[in-house]
């Protein structure tokens, strides 16, 4: 191993550090508490565990969480219902749907259905757009957190060219605008499952952020030497949860790395805190 | 000049000719014109005959066209207001406004009171949204030209290495994103001003489109012979209308090359026609 670790873990802590500061200060001024509605419907494991784990976050910073807790039998109406009476509720500043929702209901209808001013996922179509123009009101959180870990590192982006694999609308398409954007500045090209030649595009990368779900889809030979590589994928597998980059090759070829897990995973939680702290002070307009 | 033109100027006549018929057909099935609202605030001359093309495009297509002129010191209120009336008028399909407008007059907040379902140049957040999201209401106008210049040249973009030169709202993001997405597949690399060695970046390109406003800015140093050149800049110089692209010089590299004008412009135009069209069949549910 050669590369330097990016390490998420430690700078989310300080981020949160940071923010507990910030939170305390909006509740003395406004005395108003940030508070977040997380919604969980049905009884997927992993999405308790998500929810119990943004909850703690929460907790920890100052932010109050209100869940909500839905049957895995819910209609799409009650859903909505939920949604609607929380958008009206003037105590919840940030609205958080755990996905993936059970079959019957229509994801997309929902997610709209959340009023853009407290989507802190920033998923809503309208987020989406006022974020490709540049005037963001939430920034998503894995992008975001992608971003302030280059920076809280001093790692530069201004024309460097930056390589984004994978093209989800969680990730890779709104990572590669903001990195695009005056004031970051570089120079992007995203690839995905239809690039050809795929290792002679990465290795242009002097920053190569890869987020496809595919367990060590990155090997060494992809990488140019010295390049950062940051690394957004979580892959359960029998060996454990492992990243989309092949660590252990990859950490003796890279400048910069992020392991997986303690790497993106930490900020893009962070970051949800962040929202939810702007959305409380743009409705209190503070 | 070895390069085959991509004649816009044709082709477009053309998708005009394929519109007619289609608008022909939908106001025999419906008992339905579809109907664009044109507002034009001051007196721009350019603005002027812009607005005065796209009319004539209608009539020629069957699409009515109602002009909305408002004086130079026309208030915010006032244009709002008009928007507003539009929104709700069920006999306006489309609503273009056409930019610049003047400086009291605040443009996103216009062009954010338009109605999404009526937005038929795709500059509203939320049809943004959309598109990144890869579930489109309207495509915007330009991005739109440029996909269809390629796809009906026959000229496949799957797999192939695009350089987009420049990061506008209109033109470069929505652009890059478009042909990232799934169907289009090509793997995409966005550029600007900021960019570090543009020429190494602009040589990777199987297909390059320029649109960063400066005349004659892309040399034939920076082309790979046989790559596809498609040219979205209109620059106003001394030597009358060119484009981003070199012409002369870049034409004996290039493999395909639009001229300018008549090469990306006049399908511009048609887009507004088709989202035009859309925007009548969705409001009466054809």
């Amino acid at each position: 191993m050669t590369a330097q670790l990016l390490d998420g873990k430690s700078l989310a802590k300080q981020i949160r550090a940071e923010l507990a500061e910030q939170v305390a200060k909006f509740k003395s001024e406004s005395n108003v508490t940030p508070t977040l509605a997380a919604v969980l419907v049905g009884d997927d494991p992993a999405s308790d565990v998500y929810v119990r784990n943004k909850r703690r976050d929460c907790t920890e910073v100052g932010i109050e969480s209100v869940l909500h807790r839905l049957g895995a039998d819910t209609t799409q109406t009650e859903l909505l219902a939920l949604i609607e009476k929380l958008n009206s509720d003037p105590q919840v500043h940030g609205i958080l749907v755990q996905l993936p929702l059970p079959n019957q209901i229509d994801t997309e209808q929902v997610l709209e259905a959340i009023a853009p001013c407290k989507d802190v996922d920033a998923f809503h179509p309208e987020n989406v757009g006022r974020l490709v123009q540049g005037r963001p009101v939430f920034l998503p959180c894995t992008p975001h957190g992608v971003v302030e870990l280059l920076k809280r590192n001093n790692i530069s982006t201004a024309g460097k060219h930056v390589v984004v694999v994978g093209r989800s609308d969680i990730v890779g398409k709104p990572l590669s605008i903001m990195l695009a954007q005056k004031g970051a500045d570089a120079t992007v090209t995203i690839c995905h499952s239809r690039t050809q030649d795929l290792p002679a595009v990465t290795l242009l990368a002097d920053i190569l952020v890869v987020a496809i779900g595919r367990p060590n889809f990155i090997t060494a030979d992809m990488v140019r030497p010295g390049a950062v590589v940051v690394d957004v994928g979580i892959n359960r597998t029998d060996a454990g949860l492992v990243g989309d980059v092949d660590f252990d090759a990859v950490s003796k070829v890279a400048g910069h790395i992020t392991p997986v897990p303690g790497g993106v995973g930490p900020l893009t939680r962070v970051m949800l805190l962040i929202n939810t702290l702007n959305a409380a002070r743009t409705a209190t307009k503070l």
